[in-house]
């Protein structure tokens, strides 16, 4: 191995132990019905995985090798940038600046040439213009709508969250991606009010 | 939606509901530096990120996409089976029935060409014949030894294993991966061996 491809090669591995963090980044779902909190690494994973079950659904066609590629990297900046949860409105408002610091020192620890590739993914999915950025972000709705189900509304009770506020974050950034499940997501949340986990 | 295709759906959703349950399963590997053990989920999402960074150094060529959704899907028999530490031979013998009655049971949760296709993916890992599944199985050697080097050998040492053995797992596994990165995992347990966190 030469010095340069040596080199190359310490720089990757670099980024993947830095990976290491973002098991500690907790996010405010719950698994497995209220168990413990869920991390930002284990929910990359299980995003990932439904993408490739539910990419039928997708309103438009979509390259299903850029779409988990994406889902693998959207969250990597929150090793840096903490997780913000969707409901928190001042949160959210400095969460860009503070992401795009954290994708420049995280990608950059990669070989130029790759931190450009990932870090056109992460871009991608944050300017929610392509078919697999919005199917993406789409389920990555979902996916805490299906937990906080499954939980009894549990996040939504903790952070006083409201119904209008659950159509009004998950009903764009859902249907824009695939009309299906959104249909089968509001079915959800009718149902989480009917029950009385989550006030009307 | 015709009721057939609400059925499909509901299928699907009754999977991607029941990989939550992959985020309890615990391995022997520790994550930053010693703080607690890691979980398969996790893991899978970290091996898979790392296949997109590392996927240069296969010895053959690749399928990117393949390669990738064959690690996502690679540990999820372990929901019903456990996870089975490497260096556990016993503990080894009856893996593969107890992961083929998992196989069974989960990935029929799925609609029948789903389950077909995702229970496919896990096969050719498990079959170690092509090009991705030996990349893949040397990935999932390399992450541990990566984890177990930052917290100075405290798996092996919990677990009594020595130097001769962590050869024998791995030099076969990495190397019929990728002679690159077999070169630099010999590299990792020497070091490991030379500062007194393995018996040589």
């Amino acid at each position: 191995v030469s010095r340069d491809a040596g080199d190359r090669l310490e720089r990757q591995l670099a980024f993947v132990v830095e990976l290491d963090e973002l098991k500690r980044v907790l996010r405010r779902s719950y698994i497995r019905r209220g168990e413990r909190l869920e991390n930002s690494a284990e929910h990359s994973w299980h995003v990932a995985l439904m993408a490739i079950v539910l990419a039928e659904h997708a309103d438009r066609p979509l390259d299903l090798a850029r779409l988990v590629a994406m889902l693998l990297v959207h969250d990597v900046v929150e090793i840096d940038a903490g997780d913000v949860f969707v409901y928190d409105g001042p949160g959210r408002a400095g969460k860009l600046e503070a992401e795009r610091r954290a994708a420049d020192r995280l990608f950059g620890l990669l070989p130029a040439d790759q931190a450009r590739e990932i870090r056109a993914l992460w871009e991608e999915f944050e300017a929610q213009e392509t078919a697999e950025a919005r199917f993406a972000r789409a389920l990555d709705r979902l996916m805490p709508l299906i937990h906080n189900y499954r939980a009894e509304g549990r996040t939504w009770r903790e952070n006083g969250v409201a119904a209008a506020q659950v159509f009004a974050v998950n009903e764009p950034q859902i249907s824009q991606g695939s009309a299906t499940l959104w249909q089968r997501a509001r079915r959800l949340i009718e149902d989480a009010i009917a029950k009385g986990w989550l006030p009307a």
